[in-house]
């Protein structure tokens, strides 16, 4: 196996450019380290790695500076190393780093350059952003920098199962699991945990939300050991441990008849639990739940709502600082399609809007990015904003579950920008989703990001090479929403393929244009699936029409469209703070982009782009083919400018997204030229 | 297990009416029998288990008769049996019973009623006749009956796989397999025998002609000593055993790099095999052979064609008298549905008719009834009549695959029959395809009838307690295509329920209706399909529109339906001879219930009903409801008059029928009412 794309961002090749080799040597005399702690002992190794895979050199580890030879220390503020002392002075805990954040300074005067944080974890974070910066080309001379992350929790979630399948996965098996049991050689969850800690994320669930029958045990005696050797593996990079839980657990392992929040005997089962958790694993995060939703069980069972059924778990963690990270996603899974006036998109906010102020401190709303289910377009959720009195924090899906699966390029960030920056005006305009997020808008005890990761065994972690920005991107975002989209993907693609310019413009552009040329090609203005059942992937217009699952089009040989309105449709609009309720609610107003998300119209309305409806479908799929061509070929002219591996493994990619994105276009022309009997302005061929 | 369903329609109970039972009676004072064949010693157990279990009485077998009491005698003409001998006389030979055939006669004078014949298959057949006509309530007082099989090869195809499953099986899992093994009890095998024999077949396939790698094995000494004690079984009943083999054998078991048809160690390997086979059993009947087709190898894969593939193995069997059965079922899986000039329904005559004088005399083809895939209605394939210079066989599908799949009821001997009774005018007019399947128009040296079975693990084979009466039906058929299929009918339901005749009229009612009924909320006029993919269950208008099967309905907001014509469409209608080349090729001669097969018509066509075709669409679908709604009304009067379990069995079948088919009616008419835009005219509810 070539470590090329298993590197990842983490590559670090050696330097060539001999003034910078100069330049970044002159602080590369040693690194200074004093401190015992683990997280720190990373650091350092994380350090030396670094530095010396850039420089070619040894660097020694000492614990006191020699004179003349610039040097980096690295340690926490109050942690007795002398060389942060002297840089810092008393000025380090003024500095307001916080538990994870971090102050990198250089100091000409006594040739080092510090790294100081208050915690361990923050003087980690430190390593990592001086390697980025160096790696990254940035001058390190007159460093003085303080960071510290937006968000507290920057959580990522697995869906993985102990049979070693990875669900909405397409990188692989499992890293953790394989045969109904955890992997003895866990080697390869020490580099995920690397690659996790290196984008800023500190918090993991490791196993799926559908918590299935073996992983129920997941909290027992019988996997518990094999965990909290996991848990170990984390906390080297101070990432903490959360786990998925089962809501039926008291039931399913036999040891009660109910799962009832209410019944005492249910809520003493889960303090034993949680003591029992805590012994082996003192820093547990806490559980994940999906309850009542997609036939999981859940309090609905018992007649209890979600606060009641959240709030008996937090009990149980409370006195260990555990947490409750509850998801949002409740839906009737079961609708008849023949039904228009069940709304699945208005399910979350039904579901926990009157359950606003009645969960506990220690419990967590984890709520989808929309009402839906991470289409490549949805309105943002309107329970961002909605829930003053409740901890909430945002779930994104890094996994390309409806957005290509990996086989086609689909940079996501800047759609998590879009969200992030999506104005709730929860307290008057500027309330953005981010804010509210990262608990400043209402105060939140707790807070954060979580994603559904999209690594697998596969050799390069991702499938697509390229997809890895993603993962990326989304631990950096959770650090800093105010990062630009275009500037994470150029730090990534500079870490990832180096300096050459070409590349990084390429690579870059095709990142930045990919969301955009994906969308175009599929589900158009909002609408959203149109994929095959059950794997999600390719066309299938019809797919979903008439099931189960509350994700329709409803077009007719007229028109198209969800009508959300107050007025006329399942009111979903008026879910939203004016002004939203009314500029989605109003067919003039609402954007282009989700027109059909809110509005059932004719073919013949007119967008504000001033194009038809039906000559928007065509024209977009003609378009995104074309794009999705030019992609190809703008990697294929990156030949011999990258290594002949993942040339050849993004180019297949490519090739077949190309390919398929034909299949899209056609199926989704056809389908609207038979349905509507409008002929394309332009007369292109459709079938 | 309760033991009604799985006696099925060799039940025999107890006769109840005095007379009856005395009239009977007075013949069965014994049972003569002197021959020691083994097939002999099955009709004798045969009849002795039914007549005791009717009459209540203990048979006695005995080699002569006591003169006074009345007898059945059964046995060959030339076995020995005096009372055979003295019933028959020298006119024994000379009723030309053929292999199979057998005479019953009523002899007063003597006292005996004798069933005789030239070879003991023929005496079994005789046996089950007569205890057909006993429990059915004929008297036996003046029988006078001469009967042989109409079809030589009546045989039945087993899609069963050593791992147990059985594809399109609706009946649970195999009998014959488990594990990837062949089961060691294999007493359920010997009951099935005894329903094959009992309604007239004489041969089997055992497993599926998708033939996978453990399968593939079959003919090797890994399972040979298994499958021998298998032909064992189907001997005693005059069955013979037939596989499956996988073409590319000599590679997938790792002995030879090539499967090549004209490559002389493969022509060798194939002689060893059959020599081999020989061996172990001695009656073996050959193989059957799915290749070149979705996806199985082939001799395509060198270059050969289907007479050079399928000449090789028929060269390897010959010495032994064995038989190449080679389906027809060969098309293009991997069709690109923007290419509307490939058309599936012409691959097999394509492929075959260029064929025609090239395959050796101990070769058949086995061609499906139509030229698609046994859908609820499709025209009757064209090869039939196409040629006369090779042998060809019939294929149905008993197993419900797109008719209901044993949820819903559907009686499928009327659909068989009408193909049957279809004329091809291949030697003019009256040239029908029972002819040339009975070998009778070309004089085919070998011909018959195939079926996929539809039984299973079920506590009553069939799943749904009357669909017992396609099996039934099947093999009544194959004995006999003169049946009626409601001569049938009422036989099953007799020899199954009973001689009550509400439950009698009730239930042949009920089979009748029931293929029209499902046909009517189904796919309408012929078009064919519109079911979810792979598991064939269930509406999916555009489940395969978009697909590469090759089975479209092109819908679009004008018309729908398939051009098929010679003058604008795929030409395959000119694959008929005439006349039917030129009324299935002609708008105004077509027959509505095909209409669709053959033509693209706009929505607004006037069908011969005097209907449109939307209109059409919306009051089938209305009705059809309606009418499975009745078969469950219907059904429920019969509560008391059956036993309890079969009642609720089929009962609750009719219910989940009665719902399904709303299912059916709404997706159907909600699709053409959004496609069409044109309302009901009875403003019925459409979705």
């Amino acid at each position: 196996m070539s470590t090329i794309g298993y590197e990842a961002w983490l590559r670090y090749p050696q330097l060539t450019d001999v003034l910078r080799i100069e330049a970044v040597s002159r602080w590369s005399g040693c690194m200074i380290v004093t401190e015992a702690s683990e997280v720190i002992a990373t650091a350092a190794a994380e350090l030396k790695r670094g530095l010396e895979r850039m420089l070619g050199v040894t660097l020694a580890a000492r614990s006191s500076c020699d004179s003349g030879s610039g040097c980096i220390a690295i340690g926490t503020f109050s942690g007795g190393n002398e060389s942060i002392a002297r840089v810092f002075g008393d000025s380090g805990a003024q500095l307001d780093t916080g538990a994870e954040g971090f102050a990198i300074r250089t100091d000409a005067e006594s040739g080092i350059i510090a790294i100081g944080a208050e915690q361990p974890a923050g003087v980690l974070y430190g390593v990592f952003h001086l390697l980025r910066l160096i790696a990254t080309g940035a001058s390190i001379d007159e460093l003085d920098i303080v960071e510290r992350p937006v968000n507290t929790i920057r959580m990522i979630n697995q869906w993985d199962n102990i049979d070693g399948s990875v669900e909405r996965g397409y990188a692989g098996q499992s890293i953790f699991y394989e045969n109904n049991t955890i992997k003895s050689d866990l080697t390869r969850v020490e580099d995920y945990a690397r690659l996790l800690a290196s984008s800023g994320l500190n918090a993991i669930a490791i196993n799926n939300v559908n918590v299935h029958h073996h992983e129920t045990y997941f909290i027992t005696e019988r996997f518990l050991p094999d965990i909290a050797r996991i848990a170990g593996i984390f906390r080297r990079y101070a990432i903490k441990l959360f786990l998925s839980v089962n809501y039926a657990s008291p039931i399913e392992t036999g040891e009660l008849t109910t799962a009832d929040p209410l019944d005492a005997d249910v809520k003493a089962w889960w303090k034993a639990k949680a003591d029992e958790l805590y012994k082996v694993i003192p820093d547990f995060g806490g559980f994940l739940v999906k309850a009542d939703s997609e036939n999981r069980p859940g309090p609905f069972t018992y007649g209890r709502d979600h606060a009641d059924g959240s709030n008996m778990l937090a009990e149980a963690l409370l006195p260990h600082g555990g947490l409750v990270i509850w998801r949002c996603f409740v839906y009737n899974c079961k609708q008849d399609w023949r039904d228009r006036k069940t709304d699945r998109a208005r399910a979350a906010y039904d579901h926990f809007k009157p359950l606003d102020g009645r969960f506990m401190d220690n419990v967590i709303l984890q709520i989808k990015n929309g009402p839906m289910d991470f289409q490549v377009r949805e309105p943002v959720s309107p329970l961002f904003g909605a829930l003053p009195a409740t901890n909430c924090m945002m779930e994104f899906q890094i996994a390309q579950e409806y957005t290509g699966q990996a086989r086609h390029l689909c940079y996501l960030v800047p759609q998590w920008k879009e969200v992030l920056d999506f104005d709730t005006y929860a307290k008057g305009e500027g309330s953005y989703v981010k804010q509210v997020v990262d608990g400043s808008m209402f105060g939140y005890k707790h807070s954060g990001f979580a994603a559904v990761s999209n690594i697998g065994d596969n050799a390069n972690w991702t499938g697509h090479p390229l997809t890895q920005a993603n993962l990326y991107g989304y631990g950096r975002l959770a650090w800093n929403p105010e990062l630009s989209a275009a500037a994470i993907a150029e730090e990534w693609t500079r870490l990832t393929f180096g300096s050459d310019e070409h590349v990084v413009s390429t690579v870059v552009s095709l990142l930045m244009g990919s969301w955009s040329i994906y969308e175009s090609y599929t589900a158009p203005l909002g609408v959203g699936w149109m994929v095959s059942p059950n794997h999600h992937y390719g066309p299938d217009v019809d797919g979903y029409e008439y099931s189960k699952w509350g994700t329709y089009h409803f077009s007719d040989c007229k028109g198209m469209g969800v009508d959300r309105t107050l007025a006329t449709g399942t009111g979903y609009a008026g879910q939203y703070r004016e002004p939203n309720a009314s500029i989605y609610g109003t067919l003039e107003s609402c954007p282009d982009e989700l027109l059909l998300f809110f509005h059932h119209v004719p073919y013949t309305h007119v967008l504000h782009s001033g194009k038809t409806v039906i000559q928007h479908i065509y024209d977009t799929h003609f378009e995104g083919v074309e794009q999705a061509e030019q992609m190809l070929r703008s990697w294929n002219e990156l030949e011999g400018r990258i290594d002949t591996e993942t040339f050849k493994l993004a180019g297949d990619r490519f090739a077949e997204q190309a390919e398929h994105a034909k299949e899209w276009r056609d199926r989704i022309n056809t389908y609207y030229l038979r349905k509507s009997g409008i002929s394309d302005a332009l007369d292109r061929t459709i079938y």
